[in-house]
């Protein structure tokens, strides 16, 4: 191991910035309300775009994101997209993946462990019969995720593995995943002009 | 409205198909079982970077996706992250607004529905009291998601609006985020060579 690889977790998290976060927040509970958003296009078929940008907290708009991220989805053929981009649900299986991994950087900074390597394979199964409308039985959503992590560092295989744990019990994509939230879906048709 | 926009709906979405891929399940409901997949690698600190490839479904491999699709998450900085890419919460609302949308252009095409535009702006409130570990009674994640479509096509506003409640009830994307599902993480710490 190099003294650049030594060097790499603890400077790529600010840990004093990580509990001065914490701080402020404890001490002004109020600015913790978050709200994050997407906007999405219909390009045509099963081919959307989104694109996310802003979001509120702590206390203002944030302004620090200079550009668009923009992420396509669509469908391979077989379920008459056009492989412009994965299918939604593969996007979250990337979100707990990412949730999972940025929580155990944070984590590893916070207790001194310097991190090698962070891999994970995520899996999920679905039976299209719920969403094709041939079974009352059969969700529509993934039946099981599956979530394998595979972690180098300079802790005991126990130290690497709770990590992984303490990021889970922290994670939001975790918890709306496993117990689920309240979605709204509302609907405007503009009067044609 | 020129006949290249009536056009489009339809010819972007393959009506025949669709009935063909549904028939082909019902008469062989075992190839219904479908496996999506991600992978993931920590680059430092919040950062971090997904691919997605391969599936699995129908009945095999899936061979169509000539090259992976990548996706960068990060945190911002006051998360203690540096912009590299959405949070991971954010690709949760990329997710929803997507899977109702492929499934409204799927639904509309099976209608015979022309859509002219359809757009969703999606929100979600975090308290983030819950994943600095600063309280017991906040959730790590989302207390609610909205999404807002507006939706334009040839077809009357109660019409539009049938599109988008059939596309939520065969939703796996809405499904997963109302009831939640069995999320299982496992570790694995290889042995220093």
């Amino acid at each position: 191991m190099t003294s650049t690889q030594t060097r790499r977790a603890r400077e790529s998290v600010d840990v004093p910035s990580l509990f001065a976060v914490r701080d402020a927040v404890q001490g002004q509970p109020e600015i913790a309300q978050f709200q994050f958003r997407a906007r999405n296009e219909w390009v045509s078929g099963t081919h959307n775009r989104s694109t996310i940008q802003g979001f509120f907290g702590p206390g203002q708009e944030d302004t620090t994101r200079t550009e668009p991220f923009r992420y396509d989805a669509d469908h391979p053929a077989v379920l008459i997209g056009t492989n412009h981009g994965p299918t939604a649900v593969e996007f979250l299986l990337h979100a707990i993946a990412a949730c999972l991994t940025s929580g155990l950087g944070n984590i590893a900074a916070a207790r001194g462990v310097t991190l090698h390597r962070v891999s994970s394979t995520v899996e999920g199964d679905i039976n299209l019969l719920g969403i094709l409308g041939l079974s009352d039985s059969v969700r529509n959503g993934y039946r099981q995720i599956r979530v394998n992590f595979e972690i180098e560092g300079d802790a005991s295989p126990e130290e690497l593995a709770a990590l992984v744990e303490q990021s889970r019990r922290r994670s939001a994509v975790y918890d709306v995943l496993v117990n689920g939230t309240d979605v709204v879906i509302d609907v405007n048709v503009p009067s044609a002009a």
